[in-house]
């Protein structure tokens, strides 16, 4: 993929409402995440109004990070809505093989067709059947380990896959790609890979969602990378990356983006 | 208003304890701007204890950004309390207009008379009743689209209306105002004007409600100035905008506000 | 106390998953903190898993300061199997003086025998029955006024009270210790005491747990003088002291920590 930051670039033209149903420790950072890179995040969640919005908006992401039952019917309806309109939806199945009640509701999403699924090793083996190691919602599994895991899940859903590390991996079933962009202190700012999955639900509204998926992970690993060159620790590289998110340009994108067709 | 950092001087000697029913999103943020600036934020809302509070705390501010059953119903009983007490309480209709919930939240609570309804204008005009074009948290209308429809409601409320954007309009139904401070990168940090809400519920307590109302947006606005001088991205504006609300003085705040008589 | 670093050198080495039950405020923050320290933290309070996720993890912390009837349940399963398994649980009291439905849930947690109680003078003296001053969640009351309850408070739970404050006093109802560390602009930050809470939970998991909350009291604070030298204001604070958490060696913390034995 040599163009990278044209899926950016469309994305910023748009700026596309995004609903998000996601974790109370990922809200706020996830809804600055997606405005740095310019896109609308809505953060609708309610039995009560989340068909009603869900009926309207061209983007959704569902993360399981804190759940509970309420949010969990909130979940289920917002993603039937959105696969009975035909928007391309992102699950996070965060820490989804540490209960019961996590892989249930994994589960029950993962039937409503996710466009993509964006989780860590542990999660996506999780959510294929297999024995991960993770507990937490830190991956205890490599990569690699999970690639497996991915084309079978992504031959479920019939959407993409993308499990993301220091070198993550996409794939749609038949086609894929590893992006090698990315900083190894993106992990101690907590939610951040939350936050890519709002990034993610953007830039596949109205664009060929693989690719789209790809570019967002190199144009995410690149801001990561941007903020580590200025950080002293996870403090001041979580500004910088906010920072890095609103300035990096296509042309950057495109010249930075380490993805490579496996 | 020649006088707007007095405001902030009362304010900060008298460092008002504000009970905040908030969203989650703006829970952090809120509190922390509302302490840099001087004041004394609680967020308490569950049903079980929001009543009591109330009964004792000098200022409260509701906010609808993330609604659910139970919060509704903590919402009604902390505004009655207010009612009843003589606390000038100040609404923050988020996305009042996107979903059947919210308009009906929002009347509900209008009923109970805010002091202050503080909003953007596709806010304010769906609790006033027109259609505006708002569908997420982001306005859609400008400010001078909603002065009428801010009228009209302070007419309802027998309070004040604040409509945030650009340049700031405010009103008690008879008397108006702008506010010409403030800075383009404020909304593209979430949360900012929720925490807003939280800085003029801290300003009207003990202080002529329209005046306090227009000074807090002054001062608000001023830290962004400051901060937009300091700040590459909304990473480093945010810093710099806690940093500013901290260290403006009541005499930076008379000279920086940029207040004109309707 | 002559060797403060050596259990943030054991914290770091094993990296304990700790599961947190806290407040909407303070979750994000929280997180980071434990990020930046060396902690895995787990945010994992839902009724419907939140026993089985205590039925693994080494640590656990409760924190009230956001309560609700649904809450209350998890917070009550998960402390019940953190007794059960022997491990050493912290109890976070936030504003437990303010209101009835906060004295009973602190009364119960209290009964469940917290390893550490960690709060303010304000919320160990209400703990302990006596009559504080404290209405909101900032301390209204000197940490030497706290100390007679805090015996008292460990002679009942037969474990550690940390009364936090500008100089800590910590007991375990024999012994006591204070800790000197800090720097008065950590209040104006919103949920650092939370998030100490949270450095506590993962300083006592395999270590002696008075010498360990010790240690992370005076560890905490340190980082707090060292944010307060490079701050403007709030804002820079919270950046500078994430950095801190992240960059102070064992070696630091030692030469660095002012504790004295009572």
């Amino acid at each position: 993929m040599e163009n990278c930051g044209n899926y950016l670039a469309t994305m910023r033209r748009t700026g596309p409402l995004v609903q998000n149903i996601t974790n109370y420790v990922a809200m706020n950072v996830m809804a600055n995440v997606m405005l740095a890179a310019g896109a609308s995040p809505a953060m609708v969640h309610a039995r009560e109004e989340v068909g009603e919005f869900a009926g309207f908006t061209p983007g959704l992401t569902i993360n399981i990070g804190t759940l509970s039952g309420p949010w969990v019917e909130a979940m289920l309806v917002a993603a039937m809505v959105a696969q009975e309109r035909g928007v391309p939806w992102v699950l996070d199945p965060v820490a989804a093989g540490a209960t019961g009640f996590r892989r249930e509701t994994a589960a029950k999403l993962v039937a409503l067709k996710p466009a993509v699924v964006r989780g860590n090793a542990s999660e996506i083996m999780a959510l294929a059947g297999d024995a991960g190691r993770g507990k937490g919602v830190d991956a205890a599994d490599g990569v690699e380990a999970a690639e497996d895991a991915a084309r079978r899940l992504a031959g479920i859903t019939g959407g993409v896959v993308a499990v993301t590390g220091p070198v993550d991996y996409i794939t749609d079933g038949k086609r894929a790609w590893r992006v090698a962009n990315g900083d190894a202190m993106m992990p101690l700012i907590t939610a951040l890979g939350c936050s890519l999955t709002g990034i993610v639900g953007a830039f596949v509204v109205g664009q060929p969602v693989a690719e789209a998926t790809v570019a967002a992970l190199a144009y995410y690993g690149l801001a990561g990378e941007v903020a580590a060159r200025l950080a002293k620790g996870p403090g001041s590289f979580q500004v910088a990356f906010l920072d890095a998110l609103y300035a990096l340009t296509p042309e950057d994108v495109t010249a930075g983006a380490r993805v490579t067709v496996v």
